[in-house]
This record gives C-alpha cells, sequence and structure tokens, in this order.
C-alpha cells in the first residue's frame, strides 16, 4: 500500500437551502475542491460518493453518474456509498483505499445530504431506517430516544452529568459561531444549554445536532504526486471502517461503540501513533453524549472520564485536546451523507493552517471520528502534515 | 494487481415471497455461498452489498452491518452499493478490485431486493427513481416509456421487427423454464409474446422483465489462494465499471450504452480476449430490447444486427452464442440489487459444470453484463475457468 494525500478540498455552508438541490450542493462543492486541486472534472479516474438517504429526501436514486456526468465526469466508475451516518466516512474509506493499493490516482470523494425540504415527522422517519426497523424504531427507539439512554446509562455507570453534557453543547456553540460555513452561529451559555426544551430525557434540543443541507467533497492523489496539486498536501495516516450490529439491545455495553474502537486501534496502529499524540480531533457529536463517547472510545481519556474532562474545558479551542473545532455536528450542521467527507476537510483546513478565526495552535496530526446510527458502522481517520 | 477467484456462490430463489424479508433473504444467499466455499462467517474480511432501494422498498437503510451482523460478521468494513439496477455489479466491482489490489484476501459480496411486497404503483415509483426525477421521469418517462423509445429507434434506425423483440422473449422464457430458481418457469411461443398486453408501445408485457424478491452472494478470493476453498474456482479475467449521464436525452444515440461499450472495451482488454472469444453471456434484458443492445453493444454482432441476430436462433441454448441460459432478468426475474451478483453465479454455475438442464456444451468463457438505468451505469465482467 502506498501513502495516499488530500490534495484538494471544498465545501459548501451547511444550512438549510430551500433554493438548493441535492445535485446542486454536491457540484458546489466538487468544482470548488477540482479547483482547489487545480485538475479539469475530466482527469478524475473514480467518483465515490456518500449519501444516505437521498432517494428518500429527494426521490432521487442513481445519484453518483447523475451528479458526476453534469460535471463532466463520465465514463468512470462512479458509485453511491450508503452507511446511515457514516456514509460519508465510508465513500472516503473506500476511495482511500483504492488510491492506496494502486487502482486509481485521481479521486474524487463527495458526500452529500439534502434534508430540510420534508417536514420534520417525515425527517425523523427517515433518520429511523437508519436503526434497527423491525426492532427498537418499531417501539419508539428513535435516535434522540436511543442517545437519550446511552446518556441515562453513561449517567448511571460513571457519573456524567447534564452539566458535562450542556459543556460539550456550549462548546461547539461557541467554535461553530466562528465558523462562516456554519449552519447555527450562535453562542450559548451553559443556562441556556441546561434549560433547553427537552427531547428525549436527559438530552434537551442543546444536546441535539441539526437538520441540514450541504456537501463536501475531497480530492485523492498518491502522495509522491501530490505536489503536482498542492504546496498543502495533508497525507492519510491511518484509515479504518469497521461494523457491529444495529440495535443496541445486541451490544454488551451500551456506553461504548466496539466500531469506533476497532476503528480506531487499526487506525493508530497504521499511523504509529498513539491517542496521546492526537493533537485535535472532528468527532461525530449527533448528540453531545456521542462526543462524550467518542473521546472515550477514541482512547483521549479512560472511560467515564468523558464528561469530566468536557467540563473542564480541555476539549475547547484553548484546551489540550481540541475537539470539533469546526462546530461540530452540533453548530456547523449535520447534512448526514456530507458529515464524514465535510471533518476530513475541517481536519485538513487545520493542517494546512486555513481555518482562520477557529486555527488552532497545534494542528500537525488530526483525527476524523465518524459514527453510523448506533454504532453499526464506524469510520476513524488520522491525518498529518505531508512535509 | 493479482489474479482474483469466485470461489463460493450462493442464490436463493427468485420470486414473489410474502413471507421473506430483505435480511432473510440475503443471509440464506449468504449462508450458501459461504458454505460452498467452505469457510465460516468470521473469516469474512469485507463486506460489499448491492441494494438499489431497500430503504423504500421496505424501510430498512444502513442494510451492509445490519446483514453482515446477524450473519455473525462484525469488525470489518460492511457497506451498502447504490448503482440503480447496477447495485449487485457495482458491488461486484468494487470487491474484485480490492481482493486484487491485494486489500482483502477474503470478501463476501452480495446483492438483495425485496420488491412484491409493495403496490405496483408504488414498484412503478421507486424504480423510476433510478431515472432524472426532474427531467424525463417528471414528464412521463417512466423505464418502459423510456425503453419503448429505445427500441422505436432502433426499428427506425436498423429495421428491427416486433417479432425480433419477442424471439428473444421467447428464448428467456424457454430457458427459464427450465432453472429451479427462476421467477416465472412458463414457456411462451412467439404468437403469445405478440399479443401480450400493451405497456409501452411496442413493448408488451411480455418484452419486460419481472419484479422479483431475491438475493444472490458470491466469495471472492486471490486465485493464488482459491484451492483452499474450491475445486473449482473461477477466475475473473476482466471487469470494468463505467458511467454515463442519467437521462436519455442528454445521449447522441439512444439506440447504444456507452457505458456498457466502454466496459467492455477495458474488460475484454484487460482480459485479452475479444467478443468472437466468448463462449456465452448472461446480460441485462430489462427489456428485450436490452438484450438486443446488449449483444450489439459487446461486439457479439455489428450494431443493427442484434433483432435478426436473436430471431435466427444464434442466442438459444444450442446457437453459437448462447445468451441469458439462465433465462435472463425476463424469465429468471430481477430482483434489481440482486441481478449483478446472480449474473455472476450463472456464468460460475456454467463454468463449473454445475447447469444441470441448461448446461452448455462450450462453457469455459463467460461474459456477465449489468446495467444501471437507461445506461448511466455498466458493469461488464469477463469469467473463465481457473485452471
Amino acid at each position: 500500500m502506498r501513502p495516499v494525500a488530500v490534495v484538494g478540498i471544498g465545501k459548501t455552508a451547511f444550512g438549510a437551502f430551500p433554493d438548493r438541490d441535492l445535485r446542486g450542493l454536491t457540484v458546489e462543492a466538487a468544482r470548488k475542491c477540482l479547483e482547489n486541486g487545480h485538475i479539469a472534472p475530466s482527469r478524475v479516474e473514480a467518483f465515490y460518493l456518500g449519501n444516505f438517504a437521498g432517494p428518500a429526501f429527494a426521490g432521487q436514486s442513481h445519484l453518483a453518474p447523475f451528479i458526476a456526468a453534469s460535471m463532466g465526469i463520465v465514463d468512470v466508475p462512479a458509485t453511491r456509498f450508503e452507511a446511515a451516518c457514516a456514509s460519508g466516512g465510508s465513500a472516503f474509506f473506500h476511495a482511500v483505499s483504492a488510491v492506496a493499493a494502486g487502482i486509481y490516482d485521481l479521486v474524487l470523494v463527495a458526500g452529500v445530504e439534502k434534508m430540510t425540504s420534508q417536514p420534520t415527522p417525515k425527517v425523523a422517519e427517515i433518520l429511523a431506517s437508519a436503526g434497527d426497523l423491525g426492532g427498537e424504531i418499531r417501539v419508539g427507539g428513535t435516535f434522540p430516544a436511543l442517545f437519550a439512554m446511552i446518556a441515562r446509562r453513561h449517567m448511571h455507570e460513571y457519573g456524567t452529568t447534564r452539566e458535562q453534557l450542556a459543556s460539550v453543547a456550549v462548546k461547539n456553540h461557541s467554535n461553530g459561531a466562528k465558523n462562516p460555513l456554519a449552519h447555527m452561529r450562535k453562542v450559548i451559555t451553559l443556562e441556556q444549554a441546561l434549560a433547553g426544551k427537552p427531547v428525549a430525557d436527559p438530552l434537551t434540543v442543546y444536546d441535539c445536532s441539526l437538520v441540514s443541507d450541504g456537501a463536501a467533497a475531497v480530492l485523492l492523489a498518491p502522495l509522491d504526486r501530490a505536489a503536482e496539486f498542492t504546496d498543502k498536501a495533508v497525507r492519510i495516516l491511518g484509515i479504518a471502517q469497521t461494523s457491529d450490529h444495529l440495535a443496541l439491545e445486541d451490544k454488551a455495553d451500551i456506553t461504548t461503540f466496539p466500531a469506533i474502537r476497532r476503528a480506531a486501534e487499526k487506525a493508530y496502529r497504521m499511523a504509529g501513533v498513539t491517542p496521546d499524540d492526537i493533537e485535535f480531533a472532528e468527532v461525530h457529536d449527533c448528540f453531545t453524549i456521542a462526543e462524550i463517547v467518542a473521546i472515550e472510545d477514541l482512547g483521549f481519556v479512560k472511560k467515564g472520564e468523558g464528561g469530566p474532562y468536557s467540563a473542564a474545558g480541555c476539549t475547547r479551542l484553548d484546551g489540550p485536546k481540541p475537539v470539533n473545532a469546526s462546530g461540530g455536528l452540533k453548530s456547523k450542521g449535520h447534512p448526514v451523507g456530507a458529515t464524514g467527507v465535510g471533518q476530513i476537510c475541517d481536519v485538513a483546513l487545520q493542517i494546512r493552517g486555513e481555518a482562520g478565526d477557529l486555527q488552532l495552535s497545534r494542528h500537525a496530526l488530526g483525527l476524523a471520528q465518524n459514527l453510523g446510527g448506533s454504532g453499526a458502522t464506524g469510520v476513524v481517520t488520522i491525518l498529518g502534515a505531508a512535509a
């Protein structure tokens, strides 16, 4: 396997865009990405698209050639990858693997979701399809309910508090307010977060990520060709995708995601680094409790210490281990299929020193973690400066 | 790239199975396949699932880990691939590429669709999502209508007749009647085919493939390890997936599919064979006209000669170039996501000499062709005996 680099990145803003469609959003991100990597669409050798539910949200299937052909990309493998909320991460994983193995040199990966055109009950129904429909979903276990159970159990096992959950929301809103592409650029106080409208106890509206439209794209190339496209190549040091059961009832312990733990182990081993070496991370905070579980599963802290660590400010921009400097899914937004690819863009922006008001002081080694459903798919990527 | 072999195959019957679900069908095919390759599920290193519209037909997304975990396959990349009617072929293409490149050794590929639980108008609506929803579909261009236009144009350009189209149906029904796993095991006459109820002129009900439930699976391994699993390994000699525009209006000539032509060129080049060398083929006869266009695009006959060639019996079991010995989508059935993987199983059965009443006399070199929508995705695979 040869080293692979991200040589171009592109994102749309995340938000509610009633006048934009699925294809238009993807094409915007993809064009920005190809311009960033200084290549024409006709040079793309394969197109990997992460999309969770375009058919359900917008009626359109067969999205990869539909989008690619509209940009002038034809005669190449153009394929949609679906792995629930990890659809973008899964498309990225498969694309990186293909370039690493020498199947292609120049690969375009995009992720997209257009969610806000559906009414809220329909959005909830579509999102619930990522869980076990005949099991937990049938008895009311929508994702807020499932993550509320995870939070409740985490509180019971480890003494995690509502204030600690709320501290994650406060931090991510504070970061997102400085991100020009974020969906909700609004600073909130701990008091506001605690007083949020209940969604599924103990989670309030401030513990839940957003329903968003948006797209993100990255261009991949072998590291030894990266200089043809950019002087700011970002190297993929480690990456893994793993799987687990869909339903919480099939798991021995609902306060941890084995798919993330094992993907992280593999990615760390591939990169030859430890959790302590990671300088910053973008993690999958679909709910505040998910960020706390993520920093535990990634080994940033011991099991059960995610809450106190967050509440102590350790994951803030100025903390020892900044998490979700971009604002995370909570504030930046969560257009499902775009999320995993967007995280790679955000980590790359930091490594390239282009993160603007969000630029971290230590930004040479970053990690992205993308979670599907309540843990059936996990993708972990470790990125670093190429030089 | 190293040589790759199919070392296990498994299929369910194709048909209407009101009591079966998406997961149960896939697990049946996958278990048969793993037993055929003599390996335990825990040895599978990656799971590739072709599925067009499980979320729309059955409400369930995130299907790959959902199905894999229920068989005891966890901690591996488990991913759903969607490329309309070429979803199975696309999953297979990506899996073969990954084994060829040395990413994995033992990979399970499955394809599945469960269609008959929805009423016909809903099935038509879901299938239409593989076309350009905002364009041709919006103005009534469902797939029967689109392929009727292709047929009409083929008749205009090349003098193709309704009798020639009907001859494809007669042949495929005759073959399917001998296939114990076929959906519609019914011999029809040319007169019956011509007198079929009109669907979209000039296509009658006998020109259209079936709405089916079913699943298929294949196990892949590097050729140099094939003997560990089977003494009947089938080698993948050439394979390609390519893309094109979704809408017919964006194509210069609607009587040919460039994605198929170019995938075939690449696959022939990779295999080092010519169309004349191919002894038999499974092609994507979603409509009778599609089989005629396929044998032209694959180079079995010159452009425009597909109709007379078919009517002359050249593609029958006893003809010089048997096509769809299995009965094809027309008679065997077309559970969309399963189709591309099922074709690989059917070609492998012939090469292994296990095709029963359908066994061909010349069966050493076969081809499978899987089409997405009205030609936006094309996958062509050439398979041969491993020895």
